[in-house]
C-alpha cells in the first residue's frame, strides 16, 4: 500500500512539475520571449498540456485511486496523504468526463475566438463577434452535459473555478450585496478631486516602491521577481520562485496598487506547506479565495488609512512635484474615490462588483436559454444604467470590453466579487485575533498578519475544498456582510468628511 | 506510409519540444531563476529528460523506423524526410544501447562528481577529486562496452559529440597541428604591453556593443535576447528565439568576444532551414561544427584587421579615457598576442590548442587505461612544461581547471580545436567564393558572410553527418593545414611588426 502510494505521489509529481513548467513558458512568452517564438512557443505550450493531461486521465491513475482506498480510509482526514488521494480522485473523475475532441475543440474555438473578439472590440462591432461567441456557446453547452445531472447548468462552470460552490449560493451572496451596494454608491460616488494622480510619475521610482511593498509583504529576494508586462499576472515555478508581473505609466500610480495584488497572488501560492511540494496540492485552492488574497493586500490593507500613513511620506519624498502640495487626508480620498465608469479594469473597489454581478447574470441567462446572444448589448447598456447610472456610448465600453467569453471562459467572473466578499470574511477573523494589527501597517510592518495568513489559508495549499477552507477559517459559509459593513464604514466616513 | 511518417514526425516533434523546454528551462536557470527556486527546477528538469528519453527509446518509434524503409529508400538522400528517418534511426539504435539503470548511475555520479571536483579545485587538493573521477571513469568504461565492438574504446565517446568521427582522425590533426604549433608559439610569445586592456570599461558600454555586434552580425531584434550569466552560453528555445548569454568585468573586454564567440553559436541554430523546425534535425550538426562557427566569428573575423579598421574608432569613442591614445596596431597586436598561460578558457587563440591536445591525449591514456588515474598532476604538468614551457604551480591551475571530468564528460575537450581546424577549412571556401569579404567588415557589412553559412551550413541542420557536412563544403575530410596557415600568417604578421 506504501509502494501503491508512492507511485501515485511520483506519477502526480511529474505531472505537477508539466504544470509547472507551463506557467513557466507563459511567464518567459509574455515577459522577456522575443516575439520570433511566438509559433513554437505556442506548439511547446500544447504538447506539454497534451503530455500532462493523457498522463493524469489514464486509467492508470484510476486504478491507484481504487486500490488506495482502503489506506485513504485508514488515514486521517486531514492528513497530507488522505487529502492528496481524495483531491486528487475529485479531480481525475472530473478530467475523464470530458472527451479528448471536444477539449480540442473548445481549445480551437477560443483561440479563433480570442482574435475575433479583439477586432471586433477595436471596432465596437458586436455583430462580427456573435457567430464566435455562439460557436463558443454551443461547445460549453456540450461541455456541461458532460456532468449531468445537475441542479443549474452554470454549476459546472463555476465548479472548474469555484469547486463544489453552487450556483444558487452565488446569486444569493450577490443579491444581498447588490441590494446594498446600488444605493450605497449612488450615496457616496462624488467628484473629489484627483487631478494629482495623473503625475508625471518616474517608472523607474514605481519599480523601487513596488519592490520595497514586495519586500515588506513578506517576500524574501531569493524567492521572487518582479518583471514588467503588458496584462499583470503572477506565475509559480515553485513555492520558492514566485513570478510577479505588474506594468508602470508615466500619468497614474496604478502600478502600486497592482503590485500589492499580484504580491498577494504570490504569497498565498508562496506559502503552501512545503510538504506539499510538487504535488498538486501546492496550489491557491479556488478563484475567489485566491482572489481574496489579492484583494485583502491590494484593497483592504493598501487602500487603508494606517498603510498610507507609513507609505505616503515615502510616495510624497519619491515625487515631490506631483505629490509635495498634497495632503495625506486628499490622497487618501483620492485613491478610495468611488464614481461609475465603464471599464471593469479599471474601476473602484465598490462599483467593480456591479461590473461582476452584472455579468454572472447575463452569463446565467445565456447558460439557461433566456437571452438570445444578440440581444446581449442591449440587455448589458440597459442594465449597466440601472446598477450604475450611466449611459453606455458603445459596446467597446460595454458588452465587448472583457476576454472571457470570446475563449468561453463562463463562469470565471463571478469569482472576482467573490474574492472580496470573502475577504473580508477572512479580514474580520484577522482582526479577531490580532486587533492591534493595524498599528502594525503605521510603521511599515506587515509580518504578523503574513504570518496568519501563512498559518490560516496559504499552508493548506488545495488539501480542503474552497468551502471546507473558508469553514475552518470563519465558521461560516460565504457571506457578503463583512464586505458590505466594511464598504459601508470606508466610504460613509469619506462622504462625510 | 504517408500516414506512418506523419506520425513518426508528430512522435519526433514532441520529443523535440521537450527537448527546447529543457533547454529554455536551464537559460532560465542561469539567468533569472530566483535562487530558491534550484530545488524543484532540478526536479523539472529531471521529469522533463526523463518522459523525452522514454518517449524517444519506446518500441513504437523502432516499429516505425523499421515500418519506413521502404519510404526512405524510395526518396532522395538529401530530401528532409529521408534525412529524418536516417537520422532518427541512427539515434535511436544509439539511445536503445544504454540500460536506463546505468544512464540513471551517471548522472548522480555527475552531480555528486561536480560538488566534489568545485571544492578540489577551491583547495587545489586532486587527491579529494580522485574517488569521483574513479567512478565516472568506471561508469564511463562500462558505458563504452555498450557500444562495442569498436576500434579504440574512445571512439563511443567521441561519438556523442562527434558523431562518426574516429580517435584515429583526432589523433592524425592533432599530431600535424602540434608538430607546428610548438615551435610556432615558441618563436611568437612576446610581451607586447597590453596594460590598456585593463580598462577600466563602463559595463553598460560593453553591453551596447555587444548588442551593435549580434545585431551588426545578423541577428533581428526580435528573434534574440542577450542578457549576463556567470558561465556564457547560447540557448535555442526556436529558430527565432535565440538566447545569447554573456558577462561583463569592468577590467577587461574580453564580452565583446564572448558576444561574437555566443553569436555564432546562435546564428547556426537560428539558420536552420525553417522546413527541420520542430524536428530532430533542427540543430547544429556536432560540436566541432558549432565551435567551428562561434571560433569564426570570434577569431577569424572579430580578432581581424578589416574588423577592428572598422570598430576600433568605436570603441575607442566609447572608452575614450581608456583607449583614446592608444594607436590601431597596438591595440590589434594587443588582442592577438600569444602567451603561455595556465588557464584554458583565457587562453590565446594558439596556445589554446595546446590545452586541448593534452587533454586530449589524457583522456586516451585514462581510457586505454595507460595511466593510473592519481598520477594525472604529474603528467599534466610534465607535459604542459613540454608544450608551452612554464611550470605549473598547482593542480587547480592545471589538471583540475575544467569541469568536464567530474561529470565523466570525456570527449568533449577534442571538440574545441576541431572547431578551430574545421572554421578555417570553412574559411578557404568562403574567401575562394567572397574574394572580396573582408572590404566588407572594413564597413561593419557582414550580412554576405551570414548569407553563405547560413545557405552552405546552417541551414542544413542534422540532415547529414558532421563528415558529409564538411565534405559538401570542403570537398575534403578533416585537415589542420589551412588552420595552420592562417595562425602561421598571422601571427608571423603580427611578430615581425
Amino acid at each position: 500500500m506504501e509502494q501503491k502510494f508512492a507511485e501515485l505521489k511520483s506519477r502526480l509529481s511529474e505531472i505537477h512539475d508539466l504544470r509547472r513548467v507551463q506557467e513557466l513558458l507563459f511567464w518567459d512568452q509574455t515577459v522577456f520571449m522575443p516575439p520570433g517564438g511566438g509559433p513554437v512557443r505556442g506548439a511547446q505550450l500544447e504538447t506539454l498540456d497534451r503530455i500532462a493531461h493523457e498522463k493524469f486521465v489514464s486509467d492508470a491513475i484510476g486504478a491507484l485511486l481504487e486500490e488506495l482506498r482502503p489506506l485513504e480510509e485508514s488515514l486521517d482526514y486531514d492528513s497530507d496523504e488522505a487529502s492528496l488521494i481524495r483531491v486528487t480522485r475529485r479531480d481525475w473523475d472530473k478530467a475523464r468526463r470530458v472527451p479528448a475532441e471536444l477539449a480540442a475543440e473548445m481549445t480551437r474555438a477560443a483561440a479563433d475566438g480570442h482574435d475575433i473578439w479583439a477586432k471586433a472590440r477595436q471596432d465596437s462591432d458586436f455583430a462580427t463577434f456573435l457567430p464566435a461567441l455562439e460557436r463558443n456557446v454551443e461547445l460549453k453547452r456540450r461541455y456541461i452535459e458532460c456532468f449531468a445531472p445537475y441542479e443549474d447548468p452554470y454549476d459546472p462552470l463555476l465548479d472548474d473555478y469555484e469547486p463544489g460552490m453552487k450556483t444558487a449560493e452565488v446569486h444569493a451572496v450577490f443579491d444581498d450585496l447588490k441590494r446594498e451596494l446600488i444605493p450605497l454608491i449612488a450615496e457616496v460616488a462624488n467628484g473629489t478631486d484627483d487631478d494629482f494622480l495623473r503625475g508625471p510619475f518616474d517608472v523607474g521610482a514605481q519599480h523601487e516602491l513596488s519592490l520595497e511593498l514586495v519586500r515588506r509583504f513578506g517576500f524574501a529576494d531569493d524567492h521572487f521577481r518582479l518583471d514588467r508586462t503588458v496584462h499583470p499576472f503572477a506565475a509559480s515555478s515553485a513555492r520558492n520562485d514566485i513570478r510577479l508581473t505588474t506594468r508602470y505609466k508615466e500619468s497614474d500610480l496604478t502600478s502600486l496598487f497592482t503590485a500589492m495584488h499580484e504580491c498577494g497572488h504570490g504569497l498565498y501560492e508562496h506559502g503552501v506547506s512545503e510538504m506539499l511540494e510538487r504535488t498538486p496540492l501546492c496550489h491557491g485552492v479556488s478563484s475567489a479565495l485566491h482572489e481574496s488574497q489579492s484583494r485583502m493586500w491590494e484593497n483592504v490593507v493598501g487602500r487603508s488609512r494606517p498603510f498610507w500613513r507609513w507609505f505616503y511620506p515615502r510616495l510624497q519624498s519619491a515625487f515631490p512635484d506631483a505629490l509635495g502640495g498634497v495632503e495625506p487626508d486628499r490622497f487618501y480620498g483620492a485613491i478610495n474615490r468611488v464614481r461609475p465608469t465603464y471599464i471593469r479594469v479599471d474601476a473602484d473597489e465598490a462599483t467593480y462588483n456591479l461590473h461582476i454581478i452584472l455579468r454572472f447574470e447575463l452569463e446565467l441567462e445565456i447558460v439557461n436559454d433566456r437571452i438570445a446572444l444578440r440581444d446581449l448589448p442591449e440587455a448589458w447598456n440597459t442594465r449597466f444604467k440601472e446598477y450604475l447610472g450611466i449611459d453606455v456610448p458603445e459596446d467597446r465600453l460595454g458588452i465587448l470590453q472583457d476576454v472571457h467569453w470570446s475563449g468561453g471562459g463562463f463562469g470565471y467572473f463571478p469569482t472576482y466579487s467573490l474574492g472580496n466578499i470573502v475577504s473580508l470574511q477572512i479580514w474580520e477573523k484577522v482582526r479577531d485575533a490580532l486587533p492591534d494589527l493595524e498599528d502594525d501597517f503605521e510603521r511599515g510592518e506587515f509580518g504578523r498578519l503574513h504570518e496568519w495568513l501563512r498559518e490560516n489559508l496559504y499552508s493548506l495549499g488545495r488539501k480542503y475544498t474552497p468551502q471546507e477552507t473558508l469553514e475552518r477559517i470563519t465558521g461560516s459559509g460565504i457571506d457578503a456582510g463583512p464586505y458590505v459593513r466594511y464598504l459601508k464604514d470606508k466610504l460613509g466616513a469619506l462622504a462625510a468628511a
